[in-house]
């Protein structure tokens, strides 16, 4: 699928998500996006804040990924690392940015602009800002690298600000059918053989059960629509010849 | 924090979460299961329904935690690969398992355990089975890697009977203090003190934003319950320096 877009990988940094306090709510907002400017996110890590886990996260994935996503660590308490941790990822010093300083001093009260939130204007060498709506600390940039909040809606209105200057590929886009009681094991064998016909598309099969009947969802997904619309025109007659009505697009939720 | 626990990372397999098709609802609940039986949960990894990827990824993880979980990709349609990458993994045959031939078969009615529904009962060789009671097909173990099925209630239903077989550590519980109308920014020097008197704690800070007030959560989080109502009394005293009054526990949702 999209063998030719640039592909992403999203780290998730923070302890609240691993020890179940919070629900995640970063990943799916982000997968979204990012399929909509063609940039398939291929790999999620949720890692605790802990400096020798973030530094070699980040390290790995950088070189695997054409971009790397951060969410959450960039505030002024003690367990806010990420910033830090990405300047040694990089080996650059961790210094006041000369602008998300300025920026910040501006916004506080004269004496209130304290060590903790002068470390939100403390970034690696070189880095280059992430603006957004909704706070006045910035995320940033450096390298493939792209550092957010983890706050979800400081995330989203960073990410909304960064979306159009990010070069991807062709749009992703996704085509769906579905059927009531037809169990996935009945058209699997059938299924397999159309996705054997179309490598380029990713075909998924997800069963679901919903008070007005089980049934399951095939979903198409890749760049290339007229294939896609053949798989769901393959998928369609296979149904039918179950004898079973397929509707178009996914079941209501 | 919870040095003598053992740890355990989870791999999400399936396009599904990476697309943004699907909010995921495993981490959570694993997450929180997993704390209570003293299993902290240290990574998760979302990764695509890619052999190479999924076979490298087991590997990678395997080595380094005591337990890997894997949900998703064990049904029955040609993007269900997880049980023949783990299979790979170990370098061991995948191979119809006895058992679970024999209760599948047996629920199928004549002709209906067809080929597709057969790969449900293949699987790595010496692998034990999973049981759960919301469907017929089980997940499996093999070595430190628990396979089980994605779709939350059959996940659900599988950690349930895995659970209370699991060797655990001492159970890690959390305490919270919060304070409304106080930004983060004032309290971080301090709380960053309390951390550093409390290294086997793990102290979390969280904004939040709701109607009735915006302000902060402090969350500790171990295994030493003492240690916990200490950084819990401390956090207070330190809240009600600034003036403010300190809530036990989170914040209402």
């Amino acid at each position: 699928m999209a063998a030719g877009n640039p592909t992403a990988c999203l780290l998730v940094i923070g302890n609240e998500v691993l020890s179940g306090r919070t629900q995640d709510a970063n990943i799916k907002f982000l997968a979204t996006g990012l399929a909509q400017i063609g940039i398939p996110l291929r790999e999620v890590r949720v890692i605790p804040d802990v400096a020798e886990t973030i530094i070699k996260t980040v390290n790995e994935t950088r070189a695997m990924f054409d971009y790397v996503f951060t969410t959450g660590g960039i505030g002024p308490t003690h367990d806010d690392i990420t910033s830090a941790c990405v300047a040694a990822a990089f080996g650059v010093p961790w210094e006041p940015h000369p602008e998300a300083w300025t920026r910040m001093e501006r916004s506080y009260k004269p004496g209130d602009f304290n060590a903790a939130r002068q470390r939100m204007a403390t970034m690696p060498r070189g880095a280059t800002l992430i603006d957004n709506a909704m706070s006045v600390a910035p995320g940033f940039q450096i390298g493939n690298v792209y550092v957010m909040a983890g706050v979800p809606r400081v995330m989203q209105s960073m990410f909304e600000w960064l979306s159009p200057r990010l070069h991807g590929g062709p749009q992703i886009v996704q085509r769906a059918a579905h059927v009531i009681g037809l169990p996935e094991g009945v058209i699997a064998e059938g299924l397999g053989q159309i996705q054997a016909r179309y490598p380029h598309i990713d075909i998924g099969s997800y069963p679901f059960y919903r008070s007005n009947g089980n049934g399951v969802a095939i979903v198409a997904k890749g760049t290339d629509l007229v294939a896609m619309d053949a798989v769901i025109a393959d998928v369609t007659a296979l149904i039918e010849g179950f004898g079973r009505v397929a509707v178009a697009g996914e079941p209501e939720s």
